[in-house]
C-alpha cells in the first residue's frame, strides 16, 4: 500500500458577513476539513458552503464543535458540565450533518475546537461525555485529536476509532505536549521547515523535541492552519513536499 | 381500522434557566411533540430532555424550526432569503435529530414555528426552499402545517407527505384562515368547547366557521397549546373527549 | 437618625418571551433592584420595564452585570481577561443607564452577577479591572458586594464607595463565607427564621455562624432572592419584621 | 468662517475574532465615526478600541445602532415594534456611551444602521419612536441620516438637531433617493470621480441626478464606506480634494 497521511485544517470559520481564511484554496489542499458548527463560528449558510466545497473537492467533512461562545471564538475556558458537553456535541454534530445531507454528503469524523479541544485532552469526565455522545450518534465516526490524550483513551473506551494529529508548525516538548506560544521554538513560520517536519512526521511517525530528544506521535493526520497570513503557502509547501516524496494525501476517515 | 387522529403541541420551548410550560404533563397527553431546535428557543440540554421525554412517553418527536431570533421567540417577521431558510432548516432539523440519536430515537416530522410558519403558508419561494431542504435531508419525513397552504403544495411538489393541522382553540373564517386574535370568536377558552370542536374535527373533518358556513380542514392532527394557563386542562379535556368517543390518539408520523 | 438598612434583590431577569419572578411584587418590597443588563439576562424591553418600575416604586436602580452567557444565565465560570471584564462592565452599565435615562432615572449602583460575582470576590486582577471601570464611568457610583472581599479592597483602591451585603437565607461559616449549598444549614427556608436573621443583621451587624461563633458582616444591604417559590413571602416577612422593629428600609445608594 | 463639511464612516464593525475594515486608517481620515453598538456588530472590546481611536484621532464618536441580528449584520428587515426600537436604541446608545466614558470621551451623535436606517427613512411611527428615545437620552445629541426623510421630520418634532448625509459613491435619482444597486450608475468606483462629487456636494449642496436634473441634498456630512476594497484610497482622495479646495473637514457634532 502506498504510504499516506491525512492533512486537516480548521475551515468554515466565517460568521455572517464576517469572512475569514481562504477556504477555497485550503479545501483544494487538505484531505479533511474541520468545519465549525455554529457555536464558536459558522452560520447556516457558511456551513452549507463548506459542505458544498467538501463535495466538490472530494474532502472528508469533519464536525468541529466548540463551546457556545461566538464572541470568544470558543477559545475561552468555560465551565460546562459533562451533560452539556454531550448535548452540545450532539447539536453541533447533527447540525453540520443536516447541512451535509442537504449537500449530498455526510459528516465523516469529529474534532473538537479551541478551549474544548484542550479540555478534552486532560479532563477525563469531559472526554468520556464527549466520546460517548459521538458513539451514540454514530459508532463508526472516528474522533481526531491529540495523541495519547485522555480523549484518545475515552474514544477507545467508547469503541470509537481515534485518529492522532500532529502540528507541522508547532514545536514539541519531550513529553509530547506543544511548546507554549511565546516561548522560543513554539512556532515554525518557514514553509520549507514546516514541510520538512511534515515529511519527518509522515515517514517516521515522530519529531525531534525542543530538547533534542525524539517524540513519537504516530500521527494519522497533520494539522495545517488556515487563517494566518501565509497559511495557504505553508499548506501548499507541506502538500508538495509529501507528494514529491511519494506520500499520498488521503483522509483517515 | 379504528378512527384516530394525532394531537400535537409546541414543546421544549425553554431556554437555559428559563422554563416554560408543563412539558412533562403535555408529553403524557399528545402523540406528537413539536420541539424547538435552538433558533427561537431550546438549548442543547432542553432538546436532550425533550428527546428523552419523547422516548419515555412514546411520542413522535417533531422538529420545530423557526427564525434565528431568541429575543423575539421567532414571532417577528424577518426577511431571510430562500437559501437561508433552507440552510437554517437543515441546521435545526439536524441538531434535533442529533440529540434524538443520543436519546435513542429520531426526528419523525417537521413543523415550522411562529413567523416562519405564517410565511411558509403564503410565500411560494420560501415554501419551496423549505420543503426541498426537508426532502434533501430525508424524503420520508412528513411536514405538518396548515391545510391547503402554499406549504402543502410545496411539500407535494417535493414528494413529501403533508399532514394537515387544525386548532381546537381558535375560530375559523369561511376561507379556512383563523379569526385574527383580538376579534370576537378568535379564541376558545373553555375546555369543554374545545373538546367539542376537537370531536367535530376528528369525526367530520371540518368545523363551523364564524359566519355559520362549514370549513373543510381534513386534519391529520389537532394542535394543542402547551404554554398558556389552563393549557394542560384543555389538552386533557380534548384527549378524554376523543378517547371517550372511540377516537384513537395516534401520531400521523 | 433612624436605624435603617437596604433590601436588595436580583430582578429584571426575564428574557424576551421568558418571564421569571414576580418583579411587580418584589419591587414593592425592596429598596434596591439589581437589574440584569443583557449579557446573562434582560433584553431591552425588560430593562425598560424594570427602569419604569424603579421609578414608580421609588427603588434605587442597580446595574447587575454578568458574563456574556445567556444559556448559562451567567452562572458558569468563563475565563475572560481583565480587559474584557472592564469593557463588558461598561457596555452593561451604560446599556442599563441608557434605558434608565429613557425612563427618567439613572443607575445608582453596581452589583455583579453569578459567576462574575464569585470571581470578583477572590480574583484580584479581575476585581481591580471591574472597580476601575466603574470609577471611569462614574466615580460616585457605589459597588455592592461581599463584605471584606477582594472586590471591597479594589473598590476602596479605586476611590469608590463599597456597600456590603449579607444573605438572610444562607448560613455562614466562621470566616464569613457561605455554607456551601448541599451542606446542612446552607439554606434558610422558613420566612420567620429569615426575618429573625435579618433583624439580627440589621441590629447587630453580624450573625451566628454554623459553628456557633459570631461573624461580623456589617451589612449595608440584605439580599433577598426573587425567583424562588416562596420568595415574595420571605421578602415580605423580612420587610415586615424590620419595619416592626423600627428599622427603616432605605437604599444605601 | 471657513467652508467645511463632515466626513463620516461606519467603523468598529468587527466582532470578536472577526475583524473587518482598516479602522486605523479610516479614523485618520474621517471627522465622525459611526461605531457599531453590539446588536449587528461590535463586541465590548471592539467598542472600547473604537472609543480609544476616536480620542486619539480627535474624531467625533457616533452611536450606530442596528437591529439585533448579528448573523444578518443588521441588513435584514425585522418587524420590531416602536417600543422595541426605542428600548433597543437606548441600550445600544447607552452601551457605547458607557464604553466612551471609560475612554474619556462621550457619544456625540446617533446614526442608524442598515435595515433600521432604511426603515426610519420611511416608517413614521418607527422614526418617532427612535427620535423620541434619543431625545429622552440627551436632547442635545444630533441625529445623522438621510435628507428630508421621515427621520428628519421626527427629529425636528422631537426637538433634536438633524444632520443630513450624502453618499459620495452612490448615484442619485431626481427625487433624492439612491439609484438602486445593480442598476447603471448606482455605484461610483473611481476615487477621482467620488472626489469630484464630494467637492460638488460640499460647495453647492447638491448633485446631478441620473436623469441630468439637479438634486438638492444640503448635506452636513458625506458618508465614506470603510469596508470595501479600495475604501481607504477613495476616502483619502475625497479628503485630499476637499482640503485642496479649502474645504475644512470638521464634525457636524
Amino acid at each position: 500500500m502506498t504510504p499516506g497521511i491525512d492533512l486537516n485544517s480548521d475551515l468554515g470559520e466565517s460568521f455572517g458577513a464576517w469572512r475569514v481564511g481562504d477556504d477555497e484554496a485550503m479545501f483544494a489542499i487538505v484531505s479533511s476539513a474541520n468545519v465549525a458548527c455554529g457555536y464558536h463560528a459558522g452560520d447556516a449558510l457558511t456551513m452549507a458552503e463548506s459542505a458544498g466545497r467538501a463535495v466538490r473537492h472530494g474532502v472528508a467533512l469533519g464536525a468541529h464543535p466548540g463551546y457556545r461562545d461566538l464572541v470568544g471564538f470558543g477559545r475561552r475556558a468555560l465551565d460546562t458540565s459533562p451533560a452539556e458537553i454531550a448535548a452540545e456535541l450532539l447539536v453541533q454534530l447533527g447540525a453540520l450533518d443536516g447541512v451535509a445531507r442537504g449537500a449530498g454528503t455526510r459528516v465523516r469524523y469529529v474534532k473538537a475546537h479551541g478551549a474544548l479541544y484542550h479540555r478534552l485532552s486532560a479532563d477525563e469526565r469531559a472526554a468520556h461525555a464527549f466520546a460517548e455522545a459521538v458513539a451514540r450518534y454514530d459508532p463508526t465516526l472516528p474522533v481526531l485529536g491529540p495523541p495519547y490524550s485522555r480523549l484518545e483513551r475515552a474514544a477507545d473506551a467508547a469503541g470509537l476509532r481515534f485518529a492522532r494529529e500532529a502540528f507541522v508548525d508547532r514545536g514539541y516538548v519531550a513529553d509530547g505536549s506543544l511548546v507554549p506560544r511565546g516561548e522560543p521554538g513554539a512556532v515554525v513560520d518557514d514553509p520549507a521547515a514546516a514541510a520538512d517536519r511534515a515529511l519527518e512526521l509522515a515517514e517516521t511517525g515522530g519529531l525531534t523535541a525542543d530538547d533534542g530528544s525524539r517524540v513519537e506521535l504516530s500521527p494519522d493526520s497533520l494539522c495545517l492552519h488556515g487563517d494566518t497570513p501565509g497559511a495557504v503557502a505553508m499548506a501548499r509547501a507541506v502538500r508538495d513536499a509529501l507528494q514529491g516524496a511519494g506520500v499520498e494525501i488521503r483522509s483517515f476517515a
